[in-house]
């Protein structure tokens, strides 16, 4: 039943918080039935099992880490925060090191409580990146930033648009900073064509992730991800879109939704492998 | 207790949903205990009230009405369901002009179900608007489109930003079509502030409407804002940026929140003066 690992799969990469019901074992074993070959794994679900016992399950296992989800969240104002927000990213570099990837996710934090001025928001995630970089790159880890749907600008992620993005990403070299193209955030954009074409341009897109919008959305908006296929985003078209901007990695499937982890974990596996056939590629 | 007729208020309109537990009358009796001169209404209040009667009331009360929401859902593609839109819209125009209002809100519509093409659903709306300014201006009622955040954009309004709003708007005669420009909707947008000037410039603000972005976001994410000063949005940026933009006109509170239905209407008015001295003047 399950396909060889390469083939049309060579670029699908898990992220294991579509699989959210699976412990990291059941990961790696349910990718491998599935000929997937690829994750991406979570800071959390991976500091439970160990970090140092992931990443020998991960090397053992032959699976490729391809990000690790994720830093960020440096846009308090207030130094003593400030400060814990980037011992906080720098434990995270290590932790994308140890698991042998490149690649760090970056959201980057919404307005502190009463706060109304985002623009300087922004600005200190700027800041902010630029004490973490050198720091990423000398441990062989880049950082990727990802712009979030506005409907998380005030409490997750002032960062809304992948060009604001690229803004920041831009400050620093290509190699030690980058971006993350999702498509659940990015879909209703029509200036994201553009901008994915800028970030290939200059070699930043990090990570390209796919999720389906659907609605209505759930209280909180977190977790009312569609599968592959579901809701109203042209998956292929934004796949076409990175190739078409020079971008060769993976494709990471990311979807948070009870409906999925409420199921068996294998089915909906096979099934984002359906989906992924029929619907990106 | 209330303040005079005009004064500090005399650009001050209370949408009357931001009081939707309020009749027709109560809406009547309650701005004028308040001394606010100026109301926004809706059409199903409106029809429920009946047209002609609503429009007699306005009149004999004084009030000003400084827009009808809404026309617009015209997305549809199926032909038989486009005409039936285009229809209503004229019919809301009707209203319109009943209600002694030149300025009638379209919101868009979304995706029609299973399709996935956005920028096709954005060119049915101009489309649309085509055959229905030369209608609207006739009966001296200018067409507002309104962007609404992104997080509505596949299931009630495919134009997300102002700029988008403005792309259409300038399709036709500043005189026939404007934009809206409301504070919920575009407070993240960074590209906001250079699309009011070019809003203003055109002479295209035909009403600007304030509400706070709070969170969480409730299920189905419509009836979420916050009271002015409540949320995250620098409401008075926003409105120095109308203003300087060249706009003098209403500035329209709307607010959808169960949670100010829930209370005594003259209290929430009175707490809506308040606010909009404090956080918008």
């Amino acid at each position: 039943m399950s396909a060889p690992a390469g083939g049309d799969l060579d670029r699908l990469s898990l992220n294991q918080e579509t699989l959210k019901q699976w412990s990291l074992p059941d990961l790696v074993d349910g990718c491998a039935a599935a000929g997937v070959t690829r994750v991406g794994l979570w800071r959390a679900p991976v500091q439970e099992y160990g970090v140092e016992r992931a990443a020998r399950l991960m090397r053992d296992s032959g699976l490729t880490v391809t990000s690790l989800c994720r830093g960020g969240f440096f846009t308090a104002s207030e130094p003593k925060a400030r400060a814990a927000a980037l011992d906080d990213n720098r434990a995270a570099v290590d932790e994308a090191a140890a698991l042998g990837t490149g690649t760090l996710v970056l959201v980057s934090g919404g307005l502190p409580e009463g706060d109304r001025d985002i623009a300087a928001a922004r600005q200190r995630v700027a800041d902010a990146i630029a004490e973490l970089a050198p720091y990423a790159a000398g441990r062989g880890v880049r950082l990727a930033i990802e712009p979030l749907h506005p409907m998380y600008a005030s409490d997750r992620c002032v960062v809304s648009t992948l060009d604001q993005a690229l803004d920041i990403a831009e400050l620093f070299p290509a190699g030690q900073v980058g971006v993350v193209v999702d498509t659940y955030h990015l879909w209703w954009d029509d200036r994201a064509p553009k901008a994915i074409a800028r970030a290939g341009a200059g070699g930043r897109i990090a990570c390209f992730q796919v999720a389906d919008w659907v609605t209505p959305l759930p209280e909180g908006v977190l977790l009312g991800r569609g599968q592959l296929g579901d809701g109203c985003v042209d998956l292929r078209g934004f796949r076409e879109l990175v190739d078409g901007a020079g971008y060769a990695g993976d494709i990471e499937v990311e979807i948070f939704s009870p409906a999925l982890w409420a199921r068996n974990g294998r089915e909906v596996l096979a099934e984002v492998v359906d989906r992924y056939r029929r619907h990106v590629l």
